[in-house]
This record gives structure tokens, C-alpha cells and sequence, in this order.
């Protein structure tokens, strides 16, 4: 009954007689390491460890259905606040049809921990591994790539009240939107092999995504969606593109035969799409920086949840 | 299908096409208020994580299936550490048939935080609420009362090298045992009426479950498996089965006709049962002590999660 273990976005589970495959994935948020106080509002937080949750079930290409909180706080959080962290966490519950099905409410001596999980259910029997992928597909990512860490800068650096393209990164950062809607429809329309969601950004998922499918990738730099408007205040969009975590995009193989009928079809009413690289047989995740010469190796330089911090 | 929300042991699901429910159930320990590193060995905590959330699948009459876990450590906390922790925590999970599928690990600046959230799968469709009780049913529960807050009671003071008696309650305290062949039997049956697991101390947790019966309850102090050998170090056997955490024994409400049949079919191999008291029509909870005069309200001082600290 258990289809799928640790090592994917989420387990895979198949309850006895049911047609419909469950993804279950749990997720942790600490204090001083993924957000801080002073710049993340309790609204804000309960929507992004919902958030972070919902995009590993889209990367299964599941439906979510349920989540349970657990939820450490300092004595100094009055009711007030967790009203308002409920409140923005099942407003998102509410447009990705999930319910809360339980919870755990604790004092901490330290600092804000937020753990969720979420459980999903397949499309029939149908959920996208992270090691579908094989030599030879192409590659897209929903979205944007580095805009939710151009936003986190300017949040470290006090920024506040900043030009337009700024407040939609740091926008990006604080209320990240889970692809469910694109997960649902890659997976329905059989054209998502491989999938991953882009948590800890593109040097880092990209190399877990090949490894899981058994090839290697390569990605050109100048296909990659970044955010350029970051580059306005100092930012290296390609380095925030490649390095940059919490975009919560999906990264998706494709079928190089279906990449045709995927391009014509998919609804501009989702997330745009864009074709990043491909899948190769050669181990080792490569980038084509467009300068002459080969593709160069791409260090894994984004966030590691162990090693990180905010 | 979503059968049962908030406010029982666990939330309860049902598959589309599955017979059985599924229950899923979670919980967070936190250092400093859930337990102490001084005197919690990395495989009791991984073991006491999951035995907690384990107690709850058992109260509901569930038989736990799988586990995820989201783990925030110190940067002290090193590999052998986590070994340990999940060594602890996979050993009972197998005993119970129980398998971790998923996890999340991140680095914290203070102190540990464990949350684990488990999956059951009922006995067919029959999963055993809180509220199912009805005023003239007997109260029985397994094991004994107040032995893991004697524990810590020793804990706290320090001491450690100690009698029998001593070292039993400390180790009912760092390796709780969840009741999970008990909670199925009596549902297996079709005795257990209403169940819930004593996480807080029957003062709290009994009258939980005659608030949600639509009851009171009276319970008799000359009935109840204190855990008398406490008494010879000082403590009140009486007020630590009142008021202690962490017995993680089952409270069961079971139709008094049934109640021959249970006590003479209950397996010796199982957990004693003891019959404390009944639910009754007049809400409110009462103790008869035993001194003459009539029962008296039962004031709810065990443990508050939020409240509390260890």
C-alpha cells in the first residue's frame, strides 16, 4: 500500500479499494531561519507554510484535501495572532479546496515553529515522481525564477517602500502561490514525466530531479525566466534565477514528442510556461551560459534547508 | 469526506471507493516544554514522538499506518544524533506496523522541535469518537495512572539512581507505550462506546469526553490504578493519576450491559482494565472520595499544552 517513500515531494499511498493514489508531505518553518517576525506578518505565515506544503503536491500533480498544523509559540503570541495566522492560512486552504483536519497548539520557549502536512489525492491512479525523467526530455518551469529572493534581499535590507517591480518580490516572497492548478493540468493531460517543485532553487532541485530520473540535465541561460527587474537594485537576476529558494515554480519533464502539442495547448490562464533545457544522458547538471564555448558544470548553490538559514 | 474535523483524538477521512476511514493525527514536542535534553536520550524522544501520536490512533480504535516527521535541531545536534532519534522512533514504529514515508529536516536556533504526524486505517468502517458515550455507561481504563508523572517528578529533581519502583515510572515517563492492541480490541469487539487517550490527566481529558457525549462523569479515588509505589518517595499517588501527563492510557465509555462480557472475554495479555466510574445524565465531573459525604466537583488540573512547561 505504500507506492512511494521518503525521497520524492511527497509519499504515495494507496488506500485498500480506492481508485484515487494519496501523497502525504510535511513541512517545517522555524523562526530566524525561514522567516523572521519583524517582517513577516501572521497572515503571511500561515498562508506560506500552507503554501510550501500545497506546491510538493502539485509537483506530485495530486489534488490537495487536507492539512494538520502543529504549531509552537512564545508566550508573547496573543489570541489575536493566531487568529490572524489561521485566517490567512485557510483563506489559501480555501482556493486550493483543502480543509484543516487537525492541529496541535504548544508553548515554545523560543520562537515561531510552524510544521505542516498535507495530504492529497492522485488524479486516478496517476502521480508524477521526480524520476520519471528520461534522457532526451525537455524541460520547463512554471513561472518566474529568483523573484521570491530578490524579495527576500530587499526584506533583509529593511527595504520597505520601493518601486513597483520591488513590492512584487517581496510580494512573491511573503504570499508564494503554489502551482496546483499547473500541476493538475500537466498531469491530466499525460504530458509531465518528471516533476519537482522548486523549493530551494534551481542548482539544487534541478540535480535532484536528473539523479531521481537517472540522466543528467542541461539548461541554457539565457532561456531562464528570471526576474530582471532585480538587476534595477543591485540583484544578479541569473544568480537569484539558479540560486534563489522559494520560488515554489514547478519543474517539469516533457516528452520531446509531446513538447509541441504541450506548447500549443497550455492555457495562458495558468502560469506561463518556458522551455529551460533538456535531460541528457550524461550525468551532472550543465548550463549554457551563451559566452562560446560548451556548457559548464552548475554548482548546487542554493538553499540547503540544514545549512541555511534566513 | 471528511467524516470528523477538529476536536477529537484524530480527524477522520474516508477514501472515495476505500472501506476503510482513514484517521490522521498530529503532534508537536518541544525541548523545554515537552521534555528536557539533560535527561531525554535522542531514541526516547524519536520513540516518545511517535508514541504520542501513536496513543492518539489508538483512541479512535485505528490501526496506525504511516508517519511523517518534521524535525527542527540545533546545530549541535549532530549525525549520530539524528541516527539515534530515528533508530528510537522506526524501532516502535515497526513494532505497531507503522512506516515513516516522509520528512522534513531544517536547522533551528533553538532548542528541538519534533512533530510527527501518523495515519490510520480503521477497522472497516468503525472508528470510535469521543462523543459516542451516553449517560449510565461505565468507565474503564488500561494500565495505571500517575506513573509517568512520577517519573518526571524524579527526573526534575534529579535523581536517577533509584529503586525499582523509581526506575519503573521514569522509564513509563521517557518510553510511553502507546495502547494500540487495546484501543483495537475494544473496538474489534464493539465495547469501546467513546474513547480518548489520558495525554493530560484524567481531570482534563475525562471530562473531554463527557463534554463531548453530552454527559458528566463520576469517577470513585478508591478504583483508580494509582501508582502507589510513589508514595514511598514523597508524592500523592491520588493527585499525580488526577493530574499527571503523559500516561497515554485509554479512557473508554462502554455500555453497562457489555460490561460483564468485558471483563471476562478482556485478554490477560493486554493492559489491565479498570472500571472507575460511569457517565452520567447531571453534567460536570465528581469525584467520590471515599470519606463519606457525596462526590465533589473534580477540578481540571492536569496539563495545558499552551500552559504548560515541563
Amino acid at each position: 500500500m505504500l507506492r512511494q517513500g521518503i525521497g520524492d515531494d511527497a509519499a504515495v499511498i494507496r488506500p485498500r479499494g480506492a481508485v484515487e493514489l494519496w501523497v502525504v508531505t510535511t513541512d517545517l518553518l522555524l523562526e530566524g531561519i525561514d522567516f523572521r517576525r519583524s517582517w513577516t506578518r501572521p497572515e503571511q505565515l500561515g498562508h506560506r507554510a500552507l503554501a510550501v506544503n500545497l506546491s510538493d503536491i502539485a509537483a506530485m500533480g495530486a489534488r490537495p484535501r487536507f492539512y494538520t498544523v502543529a504549531l509552537g509559540l512564545p508566550r508573547d503570541c496573543r489570541r489575536g495572532w493566531i487568529d490572524r495566522f489561521y485566517q490567512g492560512m485557510t483563506a489559501l486552504g480555501r482556493r486550493h479546496r483543502a480543509h484543516l483536519v487537525g492541529g496541535d497548539l504548544s508553548a515554545s520557549q523560543h520562537g515561531i515553529h510552524v510544521s505542516v502536512t498535507v495530504l492529497g489525492e492522485s488524479l486516478a491512479r496517476n502521480v508524477v515522481l521526480r524520476s520519471g525523467g528520461r534522457a532526451g526530455d525537455l524541460l520547463y518551469v512554471t513561472g518566474t525564477l529568483g523573484k521570491s529572493a530578490a524579495g527576500l534581499e530587499l526584506l533583509e535590507r529593511g527595504r520597505r517602500r520601493v518601486s513597483p517591480p520591488a513590492r512584487a518580490a517581496i510580494a512573491a516572497h511573503l504570499w508564494p502561490e503554489p502551482r496546483c492548478d499547473a500541476g493538475l493540468w500537466l498531469t491530466r493531460r499525460g504530458v509531465a514525466r518528471a516533476m519537482i517543485d522548486l523549493s530551494d532553487g534551481l542548482s539544487m532541485d534541478l540535480p535532484r530531479l536528473a539523479r531521481a530520473s537517472g540522466t543528467g540535465a542541461e539548461v541554457a541561460a539565457d532561456r531562464l525566466p528570471v526576474f530582471a527587474a532585480s538587476g534595477r537594485w543591485g540583484a544578479d537576476p541569473l544568480r537569484l534565477a539558479l540560486d534563489g529558494g522559494d520560488d515554489y515554480e514547478l519543474l517539469v519533464a516533457v516528452r520531446s514528442r509531446d513538447a509541441a502539442r504541450l506548447e500549443a495547448e497550455y492555457p495562458t490562464s495558468l502560469p506561463p510556461l518556458t522551455r529551460i533545457g533538456r535531460l541528457t544522458a550524461q550525468a551532472g547538471v550543465r548550463i549554457a551560459r551563451g559566452r562560446g564555448g560548451g556548457p559548464s558544470p552548475l554548482p548546487p548553490r542554493g538553499h540547503d534547508h540544514f545549512r541555511g538559514g534566513v
